[in-house]
């Protein structure tokens, strides 16, 4: 009998996930009812989305319920197939779970893929996934940077911000990447091609805005915002008039048990008629086939850089998500759950 | 002699202004150099952002320094003149001071007014002036509501949200008032025609956001906000998708000593894919013509109704300023230094 491994939610997290929160279980695989099919994940993306679904309030998808399995995005080949549309084999992607086997429904939200064109199955969780797109549509759609313009990107040496700082070097801007610690600003700059590479660790709110004003002067043109807190705050007393600030990401207080911080400096949206957009990569679903065309296209050419970290089994869930929080991860962070 | 009475900031309000922030003084009236002229002025405009510019931090305009007269728009006439297109006698409008004659240098901001249009030289500085301009192009240019939209507004009693109000219902639009007080929110829905008034005295912002959910259940396309603090954190958990939000003004923190409170839930900006668009309405001073032309079509079709509040002498200039916080005015609050 074939057994499956899934790592469950069974306790909503008070700030920081603990290991309590979660469970491993190990539930007997049945056969797939008719028009539905199991999918044997390879590689689930680890992503700060992901502990948003965690909590019991409302937001653009359900809560994960407990007992269920960590709703995650998978790449996975079809195991055993009640759906004439899916094959045993057949390589898929889909919003399914962190689990050894996920059971697609009929209309589930789980397509094909062409793994013969990339490295390696996972870069669709990374470049040509979720990831790349929200880089990709974040900063050409909602950012709308012209060349010449100044680009600062926070949370910069991550999956989302590194293909942002390069985007937007592609653009002609100029960037500004802030990151964590020494090794991350050193990697901003020789590997990701940032103009100027800022530190956080030890800056106050008004330290970090001073530090933004040294190398941006004349403010910045476009934030790309996937942290928030202090560095959203210090960002925001730098804009120029007319800034764009893409809303991606909040990561600083995903884990808040104290309540949400938000930015507290929108009255510089007033001073420099300035514009908040919160961005949503579903958004842009119809729109991935054009968007993973120019990103492989840029990989190709070398313009584009992508890096994962593949943390190994489903067993080590639980420290592997946590990286995404203490800022222990160079690149998209995936968990490799299967061969 | 003439003298020349002049409303002072002698030092920089910490939090809520106090009188000892400011002086009244008296001096001599000198002749105007030339291509100068004086303005005997009239009526002195009262608005939340006067606060803003008696603090020390970088604005769209610079701060006020101390010992000059506290900044304000103002409707007056020319008094003496040595400016060939300036002859006494003639309206003006322009940005000058709460000071019975204020010092107009060569190529000023300060323009002549017809005021034989109006019922008062004072809407100019009220529905002809930045306020109907700003409640005119704020809601239509930067929240864009179509017919048949929601649209929730704060501080909807006041000199800009009373006109919002209105004009999103000559828009075709359903409106929500958010304001202080039954006799306030009584005050919405029979002068103003909102559709729906929300009292916010004692309510916290869990209980707020509820009373909203309570009457735009599926969420608000457009806020215009003009409170901030927990007005705004209320709006936010009530968007619908692709809301606008447009951040007109924040008095609830004006005055704040204990740090900017800003907004605690800009995460629903991702939830709903919603924008935060700072508005300022320096931006639309080519099209007040045609802005001015409209609301004047409206408000002689009787579809729009002006309210002002009339204080009386450069003397409760403190005291008539100080209503803008208390909550202590219906319409638009002006301060009348002459005759």
């Amino acid at each position: 009998m074939t057994m499956n491994r899934r790592f469950l939610l069974i306790r909503r997290p008070k700030g920081t996930p603990v290991p309590e929160d979660f469970s491993l279980a190990q539930t007997p695989l049945a056969e797939p009812p008719a028009g539905s099919f199991y999918v044997r994940n390879h590689f689930a993306s680890l992503d700060p989305a992901q502990r948003g679904w965690m909590d019991d309030e409302p937001s653009y998808m359900p809560p994960i319920k407990l007992g269920d399995p960590v709703r995650a995005t998978t790449v996975g080949r079809v195991h055993s197939s009640a759906n004439p549309d899916f094959k045993p084999g057949d390589w898929v992607l889909g919003l399914n779970a962190i689990e050894e086997y996920s059971l697609v429904a009929p209309g589930g939200f789980t397509s094909k893929i062409d793994v013969s064109r990339v490295p390696s199955p996972s870069f669709f969780l990374s470049g040509l996934g979720a990831v790349g797109m929200t880089a990709y549509f974040g900063l050409l759609e909602s950012g709308r940077p012209r060349s010449g313009e100044t680009v600062l990107v926070s949370g910069a040496a991550g999956a989302v911000g590194s293909l942002v700082g390069q985007i937007a070097k592609i653009q002609g801007c100029r960037t500004i990447g802030i990151a964590g610690g020494a090794a991350k600003c050193k990697r901003l700059k020789e590997r990701y091609g940032y103009d100027e590479a800022i530190d956080y660790r030890g800056k106050s709110a008004a330290q970090l805005s001073a530090a933004i004003a040294a190398v941006a002067p004349k403010g910045v043109n476009v934030i790309f915002e996937n942290v928030g807190g202090d560095i959203l705050d210090a960002g925001l007393m730098n804009l120029a008039d007319k800034a764009r600030i893409v809303v991606c990401g909040l990561i600083s207080e995903y884990n808040s048990a104290s309540g949400k911080v938000g930015a507290r400096n929108i009255w510089q949206l007033i001073v420099k008629q300035a514009s908040m957009i919160g961005f949503l990569v579903r958004d842009y679903v119809p729109r991935f086939a054009e968007g993973g065309a120019q990103l492989a296209q840029w990989m190709s050419q070398g313009k584009l850089l992508l890096d994962e970290q593949i943390e190994e089994g489903i067993e080590n869930a639980y420290p592997a998500f946590m990286k995404l929080f203490s800022g222990a991860n160079d690149g998209k962070l995936i968990l490799k759950i299967g061969a």
